[in-house]
């Protein structure tokens, strides 16, 4: 089997109006989508937004023991938003599709050839442009999903607003709360939680990492966790106040819906995430979400910190949360995100459909870099920090004899390159339990940033 | 069994900005809400945008043989678009949650009280707004689908974005085309079609009768239906200009997403409409549409000029339709659009999640004016035309002898009173075939406009 890995990291749909992202964030983008060179495997055909650092591509075949000259790494020209992002418009960008013909088919073949067999097009979102692409390559069938997908079925997958309709009526648990359409039901809905003395939290219909999340508490001394701030709205002027100041940011402009829910003081943010085939939903792996206050790391397996029966319930009803997506014609990764809270409830907050920000860790680093007796014995800590260009980030861990070992399935891993305005690499720390994994990342997030200054 | 019928005729869910909405069609969508006087039956309430005339009342019940004494009529406060359409701030209102515990409970009745058994809560549109009416009046278990409802699910039953995706998962036909988030998708989206020598139809997503679309066609000569014009876009730099110009009227001013699909000259606009309730689908029935570019009127059943396979189709693709509606958690009516082509293919357009236009013609005329023997025998026409004040108009009706016959189970029924700005009445005309009926309305229709004059 030969994939095509497209690395569109960014889209509306995943974090809202994607020219309001600054220059920094395509940056971190770009080098976010390099991720996929964990994936390569021989005859693959990798689409990223710029061509990898060769010192990072070599540096991850040597751990994935594929030969960087038996893949093919494509970036399309800038489009409207410049390099970061692979755009819709890059994607329809009919010299890539002629690239991609040839990488497949072989010099010349640029007419619509039917593609190869056992072909596979893996977006990191899966959306109608991918769709397109597949449509143009002759290749519907190597996108599992293409017809949904090819209607931006995607969208009703990542939608925090269609979540919550989605789960209600499979039955999941969510938080108590609604999706709101105007400033009236937003206050309605806000002042109904805070006077019962609960905390609220809203959500932009669509976004990531808890970016678009505020939390609304009725009174003082409440620290945020998966979102940068708490407002306190001691009372209903103050609501109204604040829903009449902040909407337009909450809907970006009055584009999207707006989630109004119960937020759960001190609960633990835990993911199971799943792929969806046609016949089957398959657990890639469980996590648990480190925020500070938005989303900075996770923890894998969530069973590292969990009960063993909170974690069978994560996985048993994410499960059955996929199993909707995959009746209504969804096909792809999900993470089910969910929380436990003080009292050992667990709520169901989102669904992503999409290749995340902890695929990797499942698939690449735990499946690729360590062996399956060896890998029931870890935890993946996985984390970002300030830290050198990447070569030297790189010459740093091994002289401090941090780095990854294979033959022990310990050590750091570093997951991305990046670029000058990023300054900080994304790390996966593999130990043998939670503690190890924190000792790790205390020597390793100084030493990395002894060396950047 | 006694039901809350509420008349929320018109959402931003089925026609788009409601302050777009002119002060005519506010009151047509008052009067248009009146309808729901078919459905009472005693001990019902009715939730209506304004009151209705009480010679509308009397017409109406002594056609369905529900005294008019034996249901409430309630009319909230107007609110802030005024008082033709049952807006969310007007089904919010304390009063409102008041007058109903009274009517359902008797006087003083005013605290927090759990509802009566056998309840029924039937909204034209079932919408967060709604349920949360129910939550306030302890009725959730009275509101089909409330917990799928209570997320805006109708939104996801409602969309024509979201009804691609859907249609497309469950394998439901569909025409080519796709749903698409910038101008540059809409660009290339149009291209695609008309390039192949196709016409497009660009849809808002959300929208009725017709009134959200718009045909784009690459040779002169194609006369709209279902859209209130045809563009003509000959080359690449119209397909640009068009949707330089239109991309704002399109979405909204960018608040939604537009649907793309091709467009099929000289197709059969038909609908199969069903209930969706827990456990089965039942189809309530089938018809034609009428289209003067808009939908101006319909013809019941569709099997009057379809097929009988035609007719099967329809019913058997709508129904498999609506069964993957009914696992995403929606409850309550749905009407599946679709049209037959030239070639005799049936691709199904639209889902419409509510209490439709046609819905009276089922339910209450067919269902409660017939004797089910008769039934099967009658062909329904409804339309609109312009006519004098509601009383005038029933007694041209009646002078002229074009009345509705219980005996003979034909002749015209009036559906709506309707105010100054509207000066039109909706008409059902129940006849043997579709010959006799469009006789019926031949003789009508200027009977209506000299009395009118």
């Amino acid at each position: 089997m030969r994939t095509v890995l497209i690395g569109n990291t960014r889209t509306e749909e995943m974090v809202g109006d994607l020219t309001a992202l600054s220059e920094q964030s395509r940056e971190a983008a770009g080098h976010g989508a390099h991720r996929l060179l964990w994936w390569a495997r021989e005859g693959d055909v990798l689409v990223l937004p710029t061509l990898p650092d060769e010192a990072f591509a070599d540096y991850v075949t040597a751990l994935t023991g594929t030969p960087r000259g038996s893949f093919t790494v494509l970036a399309p020209a800038p489009g409207r938003l410049g390099s970061g992002l692979l755009t819709p418009d890059r994607l329809a960008d009919p010299a890539l599709e002629d690239a991609l013909r040839e990488a497949l088919h072989g010099p010349g073949e640029h007419g619509r050839t039917a593609a190869p067999t056992g072909l596979r097009i893996t977006p990191v979102y899966p959306d109608a442009t991918v769709a397109d692409l597949a449509r143009r390559l002759g290749a519907e069938a190597a996108l599992p999903g293409w017809a949904f997908h090819a209607q931006g079925g995607s969208a009703l997958v990542n939608s925090k607003a269609a979540f919550r309709a989605v789960a209600a009526g499979a039955g999941v648990p969510i938080a108590r709360g609604t999706v709101v359409n105007d400033r009236g039901e937003a206050v309605r809905a806000i002042a109904t939680l805070l006077d019962e003395g609960h905390c609220a939290i809203a959500k932009r219909e669509f976004g990531g990492g808890g970016l678009g999340n505020e939390i609304l508490t009725p009174a003082p001394g409440v620290e945020p966790a998966g979102a940068p701030r708490a407002v306190l709205l001691p009372d209903g002027p103050a609501i109204d106040a604040y829903v009449a100041d902040r909407w337009p940011w909450l809907t970006e402009g009055g584009r999207h819906r707006l989630v109004v829910e119960q937020y759960h003081v001190g609960a633990v943010p835990v993911y199971a995430e799943f792929v969806v085939a046609d016949d089957r939903v398959d657990l890639t792996g469980t996590g648990e979400m480190l925020t500070d206050p938005v989303v900075v790391g996770e923890i894998v397996p969530a069973s590292a910190r969990l009960t063993g029966e909170a974690t069978a319930e994560l996985t048993a009803v994410g499960r059955h949360l996929c199993e909707a997506y995959r009746a209504l014609g969804y096909r792809g990764t999900i993470s089910a995100d969910a929380y436990v809270t003080v009292r050992g409830e667990i709520r169901f907050c989102e669904a992503n459909g999409r290749i995340t920000g902890s695929t990797h860790l499942h698939t690449a680093m735990a499946g690729r870099l360590l062996d399956p007796a060896v890998r029931r014995r870890r935890v993946l800590l996985g984390g970002e920090c300030a830290a050198p260009p990447f070569p030297a980030t790189a010459a740093a861990l091994e002289e401090a004899g941090l780095g990854f070992d294979p033959a022990s399935g310990t050590g750091v891993v570093l997951v991305n390159a990046f670029g000058p305005l990023t300054g900080a690499v994304m790390y996966c720390v593999i130990a043998d339990d939670v503690t190890g994994a924190r000792a790790r990342q205390a020597e390793l997030v100084p030493l990395l940033a002894k060396a950047a200054s």
